[in-house]
Formats: C-alpha cells, sequence, structure tokens
C-alpha cells in the first residue's frame, strides 16, 4: 500500500490508501435521512458574493454541483430537471417566441430552451456569475445553449430585472434553489405577482416547486400563492435522482393554455428534440399525482 | 449532560448524548452513492434461518424493516409498493378470484390484495416465517390482511411451492426482495416459466423489477428473460422513497390483458379502495417510461 498523502484536489482513489479513508456528503433532510455520496474529489471549491460553490466528483454521478450545500446537477443525472422545467411548457405554448429563465446558473435549461425553433430569444438573467462560470468549467454538456445568438445572459437580482424590465415574455421559467439561500424572495407572492405581469396575455410561468415527499409546508405556501394570481396552476412531478427524495415538483402556471389541453403534439412529433427523460408520455403521465400529493395541494 | 450510556435497544435520543454520537445506516450503491437514514435506536435485530433481520427506528421513516442489509418497508413510506404491485393487476384482470403472492414478507402486498371483493383466496407463500413475525410487530398497519379468511399464509420456499402446486391462478405476484440473498433463483427464467404454468389461460404475473436507474444489467437480463415467456410484458414505474434510487420498476407480464387497454375503470370507480399512492392517473402514468428507460429495456 502507498504511504504518500494525497494533496488537496487529488483523487483519493489513485493512491492506494481508499480503504484507509473515505469522504461522504450527505444532503440531509430534517437530520433524519438524506442522499449521500462518496467524494472521490473535491474538484474545486471557491465562495461567491452569494454563496459557496463546489465541484465534487463521485464514481457514479460523475461531477456534482454543489451550491450553499445542495446538490444541484452532475454529469449522470440524466437531465432531468432541465428537460422537464422547459420542454413542459414550450411544448404547450404556440408561439414561445420570448423566454425568460431567472436563475437556471448551469445554463442546463438554457440549453433546453434553444432546442426550440419557436425561441427567437432567450434571456437568463442569473444573480451569481460565479456559478455560471464554474459549471461551464465541469459541466460543459448543459452549456451548449450559452453560444446560441439566441442567448442573452443578464447577472444581477432577478427581483430586480422583473422590476425594471420593460419587456414582454411568452414563457418565465424560474429555475431557482431553494427557498432558503439567495434565491428565498423569489418563491414568494410578490415576486409571482411581478412575474405574471411580465408575462403576454398567454404567457407561462413555469416554476420549481420541491419535494411534495419532503419539503410538504413550502410547497403547500407556494402553491396557495400562485392559485392566488393564475387561473391555471397544475403541478407535475418528474425523479431527478439528485434532489432531496427524488421526487420532485414543477408549477405551471398559465394566464390561457393548458398543459395537457394545448400540448402540441404535432410539434413534439416534428421536433422530437434529443432527450434523456423527456418525452410525449412522460409529458402526460408527469401531471398524474400519487393521492398524497393530491391531498397535499388540494 | 448524563452521563449514563444506554442500554443495547434504548433509544439514543433520550440520553441526551445525542450530540456526541450519531448512528447512521447507508444503502449503497456500487460503493458511491445511496440513502442514508439516523438510526435513533435498533429496535429488534435477529438471524433466522435465512437471513439477517432489523427493525430501526428514524425520525422520518419511523419503524424500517431491513432485510440483509437491504430496506423493505417503512411505517412513513406512504405504502407506494404494496398499493403498486398489487392494485395495477387487480384491476385489469376482470375476475381475479384466485391470488398468489410469493415473498411479500411485511403482508403489506397481502392486505391490498384483499381489499378487492373479487378476491376469493390470496395464499402468500413466504419463505422466511420470523420476517412475517417481527413484521406484524413493528409494522402492524401492513399486516391487517393476515387477520382476513381468504388470506392463506404457507411458509416454503416459492420455487418448491409451484412446482408441487396443483392449483391454477388468476394472478401471480412475485413480491420478492433482490436478484441477491435469498430469493436469486426466483428471478430466473425457470422459475418464471413455472409462473406461467401456475397461472390460468387469463392469467397475469406481476414481478418487482429492480431500479432502472442503479440495476441497469439486473432489470436487461430480467425483461430478456419475462418477454420470452409472456406475450404481453411493460414495464411501470413508481417512486419508493426508500428503495434505491427511490426510482422502482414493475414488470407486468400478461397471457391475454393490457395493462392500459384493459384497466376495469368502473370497477375503480366503485370500490376505489383507500390508498396513500395508487389511483386511476397514476394507473396510466406510471407505464409512461423516461427516454433513458425505454433504451435500457427495447
Amino acid at each position: 500500500m502507498a504511504t504518500t498523502k494525497p494533496k488537496a484536489g487529488q483523487s483519493v482513489g489513485v493512491t492506494g490508501m481508499e480503504d484507509l479513508w473515505n469522504v461522504w456528503y450527505s444532503e440531509l433532510h430534517e437530520h433524519a435521512t438524506g442522499l449521500t455520496v462518496k467524494v472521490n474529489r473535491l474538484v474545486e471549491s471557491t465562495q461567491s458574493e452569494f454563496q459557496r460553490i463546489d465541484i465534487i466528483e463521485n464514481d457514479f454521478f460523475g461531477k456534482i454541483l454543489v451550491l450553499y450545500g445542495s446538490l444541484m446537477a452532475a454529469t449522470n443525472d440524466n437531465n432531468v430537471y432541465n428537460e422537464m422545467i422547459t420542454h413542459v411548457p414550450l411544448f404547450v405554448h404556440p408561439k414561445p417566441k420570448n423566454v425568460l429563465i431567472i436563475g437556471g446558473g448551469d445554463c442546463g435549461a438554457l440549453t433546453e430552451v434553444l432546442k426550440h425553433p419557436e425561441v427567437k430569444k432567450c434571456t437568463m438573467c442569473e444573480i451569481d456569475k460565479k456559478v455560471v462560470e464554474v459549471s461551464n468549467r465541469h459541466l460543459p454538456h448543459l452549456a451548449k445553449g450559452v453560444r446560441d445568438k439566441r442567448a442573452k445572459l443578464v447577472f444581477m437580482d432577478g427581483k430586480e430585472f422583473i422590476a425594471k424590465s420593460k419587456e414582454k415574455f411568452d414563457v418565465i421559467i424560474l429555475d431557482l434553489s431553494d427557498p432558503i439561500g439567495p434565491a428565498a424572495d423569489l418563491f414568494q407572492k410578490p415576486f409571482h405577482q411581478k412575474v405574471y405581469e411580465a408575462l403576454n396575455p398567454d404567457g407561462i410561468m413555469l416554476a420549481q416547486s420541491e419535494s411534495p415527499y419532503f419539503h410538504k409546508e413550502a410547497v403547500k405556501a407556494m402553491y396557495k400563492n400562485v392559485r392566488s394570481i393564475f387561473p391555471i396552476v397544475e403541478m407535475y412531478t418528474a425523479h431527478m435522482p439528485i434532489y432531496p427524495s427524488s421526487l420532485w415538483s414543477f408549477a405551471f402556471c398559465s394566464k390561457k393554455y393548458h398543459p395537457l389541453k394545448h400540448f402540441n403534439a404535432k410539434r413534439y412529433d416534428r421536433q422530437k428534440p434529443k432527450t434523456r427523460y423527456y418525452n410525449q408520455d412522460i409529458h402526460t403521465a408527469a401531471f398524474a399525482l400519487p393521492e398524497y400529493v393530491k391531498a397535499l395541494i388540494k
């Protein structure tokens, strides 16, 4: 067995000492349960103006982006979250020309949005430029959209952007981290109201809405908020392996279009974007909610 | 702070020493990732003729049944697995009079099967009587079916039972643990062939078929097997929070009935069994597979 100690940042696995030390990262819920991942290597660790940003390397998931302690995206997470937060509203809205993403620092949602030829412009407003830089460096498969001419990256607070912008959007995607941390205000009703006003008369707001298994109170509060603003609000879910409980929910909030009645099957058939998770059947199935989830948001 | 050391089996949480020691149980996949649960108390730990059996207590999940190291069922798992392995075939088969469960030691599947008035007899063949005893003691909400007159419990090897039985069944449910451990043979083609022969000409075999996210090779092998025997084979999935990756799959293997075309909506509407997860929408939605899962079993 080798006796050299690995240097900081060096892979533990190549030293021959892997049976002597292990580093495990666990993201816990209520100090009682969670996902645990073995950290082969801390690839990068930095502190931005807003939060701590880490890239950890794991045998199964590949590189994982961690923001203030929450697993956000990984090489091998099948891109579930980015596909589900984008293709669902974009295959419902008949003419999604002007799209806004608030948050979305890993640029995965941007990349998926720009798979739609209908989209003429996609603005991504992310508060933390450092997240984009770190993520693009280590998760480049998510960053293809950045080089698309239709992409416009703005680095500022989403609340400020919405308050100042005169533009109207067809689809606004709230690709935010969590109701705690830098995005806390963006989960509140006053912000949702501003988003409503920044949408065209047939616009759709799409927001990630936490885990209905673990974050029951946050989910209830959020649906109460958005239902008091939008005439059409439907929850859908997806299996996102690195998120708490792996069951993740999204709020489809719409002024006019219904997520199932107005699903554009013809356009989907014609375009069939290359995906790992999303497809036509999943689009519909995602809106079927388990009994305990229906009870939570009824 | 108290200085008395807790005795074996005593809750760590009540000693005042909980900030000095923690016990965590992690069920890992490929030594790289997994679910971790805090063990407040090891409620019971025993060794049967076949396997190690533990009951651990956790703040979030309640009591958890652990068989040879795998989390199997818990007070607060929303009963997802038991509902999905039973109601799906039972609302498809038009007259499920005679049902056989192989495995199913916690009796949760038995309890769900017997919610159907069409069922005249449900035999549960479990190899390990000790699992039934331990589980019934600590997870009594799963055990209601045991006291039903229509329930018949047999303690023997499922392979032996199928080989000797002259009975024909309408639905056979393979509620087995994993392809490793005491149930290994029951995941193989020769056994599936015997199950086919023990079914009536319009019978359905339902088998849990592991995680399509973590157990890719096992899933592929199993679908190859059952497709070479049954004319109709369809996979469906459910979100089971304590199982590896939380995405769990089931193989619907049928001689005649299709799981969606022959779903008996009228009977569901009339009976509406009290469930935490399953409902009519979930029945259909569960068969919609993500792109990466379709690719896995194509």
